[in-house]
């Protein structure tokens, strides 16, 4: 993590100072602000009590910061996504209040007490935990992404008139607390499935659509979580509540919601969601399949289609969000050129593995026109490709898995728009 | 943090496959449970759409995860505190909806475009910033803590009937995004203070009561934020919308929200904020002032008086928060017999600096009666007090800054109650 307090700030902050003259305003010059020199209604009457909100919400005038969906985007909403307004965040955690969902029979009510979790198959000893079960293994805490595996999907088929909530906000980043999986598989006992490496797990959610997904032993053994809260709190009804399976870097998909069902396996089971859906279908129609691994992204949130520069000309703050699926991002680069020349960014937080890392450029603009990239490199060395990159390797065809470099148009009003170059 | 798949947790589960018999069922023994072999409600229908919560709440199964107030606390509730459910919480984020706020004069509803930011004084240029200026500034990312000095307070009197929530609920943990008052400073430049040793600056806020309060220039200077972002959304109305003040690791009415003036001055102001009000009174009636950082401090937040133990006898998670104002949590002991014997807590999250650490002890309970208590050490070699040391040291006219050793007497039934052990 960069320290802000050295040198590249203090020469930011030089060459800044005359221009944000229009800005932050000399207290001694101009006209008078009647919001400082005059004493103002909530500085002298009482606000709201303690009472007033045993569980907040936010102020009205943040009412356009929530999720959204594309009505079009799917038949029914049941069977739908919305997406993060991260246009309009900063940091990194997503409160789960406007944390994207994806359904595919919709949003169950299931209280702790109808709860149950069902380990079978090549074990030991079946097992069926209750809720109270759960909270008596050992506990884990841990940040990281989910990712919608058709997170920028729309975006294969040519930039959108979409902003970045529509083009990547399929993706939030929690603290979840919850047991490992290991813990679950050894208590249920693996002598019986032999030879792990041949081994999978086959996971299932309470819902009607099931949405059954098969792991490799390898990865159910490594980082999984049976999770029950996310920052700090109970999952929320639309994010599985009251438990929910977390697969680190994996597509969004295979953490299934209000999970019920673990089975050992002496192979995968070639689910409806692991053939007909989430595989990548090539140029020559050949589908690849278990592209489990959300590769190295990122994107500039601010400014950005929905988040336009409305200030004038000087300093800006150019922010967005990196992460990859393999671990830690390393470096995050920014372009003002479509990709010619790139500067460093300042990476704002130390850059969990597998969790989502703020990155900023504190820069300038004086009204030139902009095409904006971000190219994100993660600690295994992998470099986030463009866009010609991408469909040079995986053509046109595909839905998921579209990690490409983002494009925006920024104009001399300050607007943005979502455009390709190549 | 250490590794929870190492060998004391097999050696934990080895223990418990046998106690869990009874909670965790094999499914092969027994009358079958309807919840498993029938088809449920919720898996033959469908839920809620991707459009029932554009911003999502807490599903209602968890309506009593929410803060509390004391009525009888304050005057009025206007003037008053509530209280996080800790009790209910796991992990180290603390959602901005169920976090403890704390108001002099009510919570204020203020504009962004109606937001001013005065820096004057001992400042080379005095400016005035609106909420856009401060956008285009460097931002910085860090999770902290921010606990009431008053936080344990009524514990003073001797333990009460009361449960965690009452006891130490006077604590959030959140994601703070900002710009560093420092960055601000230097903006109007700090020339004109001359030496900065023995220079502070008054913080004030926009609301009736202003809460004004002396911080001295080498902790503005070091690590104060002016922030606009909880948990990476605007901060709430409750806690300051749109800018408030985070003063890492110091007593929380130093937070100051809707932060409206920062004044460079040669000496701190004695405002009644720090003086009539957050000042420990000892023993021989001489007040302690500037008493501004949070010693370290843990408490079990689980078992406890409203987290009591509901399920049968055998494996059992102990867990509990950890915090210390001059850095890290380096480690926490937890005693069962009231402070004569302690094993050493694991740690589930890092331990960053001024932020809160979740601890957790994988053990065994059967019934026995147990004095349970928590001890946390910070990285400055402090080792959390007992409540004597605290009264040996400060006398009991306190209300502020009680950090001591709580005790939670676990009964045979599960049932903890609040006491005091000498």
């Amino acid at each position: 993590m960069s320290d802000p307090t050295k040198t590249s700030r203090r020469a930011f902050l030089r060459g800044s100072a005359a221009a944000l003259a229009g800005g932050a305003t000399a207290a001694s010059a101009g006209t008078p602000d009647p919001l400082i020199t005059e004493v103002q209604d909530w500085a002298s009457s009482l606000g709201d009590g303690v009472d007033a909100t045993p569980y907040g919400l936010p102020i009205e005038f943040e009412g356009d910061v929530v999720r959204r969906n594309v009505p079009w985007l799917t038949a029914d909403t049941i069977s739908s996504i919305n997406f993060t307004p991260i246009h309009a965040l900063d940091g990194t955690i997503t409160p789960q209040g406007c944390a994207f969902e994806r359904h595919h029979s919709g949003a169950i009510e299931l209280r702790k007490e109808d709860y149950r979790l069902m380990i079978n198959g090549l074990v030991d000893r079946p097992l069926v935990f209750t809720y109270a079960d759960l909270e008596r293994f050992p506990r884990e805490n841990h940040v990281y992404f989910c990712e919608c595996a058709a997170n920028t999907g729309m975006e294969w088929a040519g930039a959108q008139l979409n902003g970045v909530q529509f083009t990547h906000g399929m993706i939030h980043n929690m603290e979840y607390s919850g047991v490992s999986l290991r813990t679950l598989l050894e208590e249920a006992g693996l002598e019986t499935a032999g030879d792990l490496a041949d081994k999978w797990v086959f996971v299932e959610g309470a819902d009607a659509s099931s949405n059954g997904r098969s792991i490799p032993m390898e990865k159910a053994l490594d980082d999984v979580l049976v999770a029950f809260k996310a920052n700090g709190e109970a999952l929320r009804k639309e994010h599985g509540y009251p438990v929910r399976l977390v697969v680190p870097g994996w597509e969004g998909n295979m953490w299934v919601k209000w999970i019920r069902r673990i089975e050992v396996m002496d192979g995968p089971v070639e689910s409806r969601e692991e053939t007909s859906k989430y595989t990548d279908v090539l140029a020559n129609g050949v589908a690849r399949k278990w592209t489990w691994v959300m590769d190295a992204k990122s994107v500039i949130t601010s400014p950005s289609p929905q988040s336009p520069i409305k200030h004038g000309h000087g300093p800006l703050v150019i922010t967005g969000l990196a992460w990859s699926g393999h671990g830690k991002i390393t470096r995050v680069d920014v372009s003002k050129d479509g990709g010619i020349t790139w500067e460093t960014a300042r990476l704002g937080t130390q850059g969990d593995t597998k969790a989502l890392t703020r990155f900023y450029l504190d820069t300038d603009w004086n009204g030139e026109e902009w095409l904006l990239q971000a190219r994100a490199m993660d600690e295994t060395g992998y470099v986030q490709p463009t866009k010609d990159q991408l469909r040079e390797m995986r053509g046109e065809n595909s839905i998921y898995h579209n990690n490409c470099i983002q494009t925006w148009y920024v104009k001399a009003d300050g607007e943005a728009e979502n455009v390709e170059v190549s």
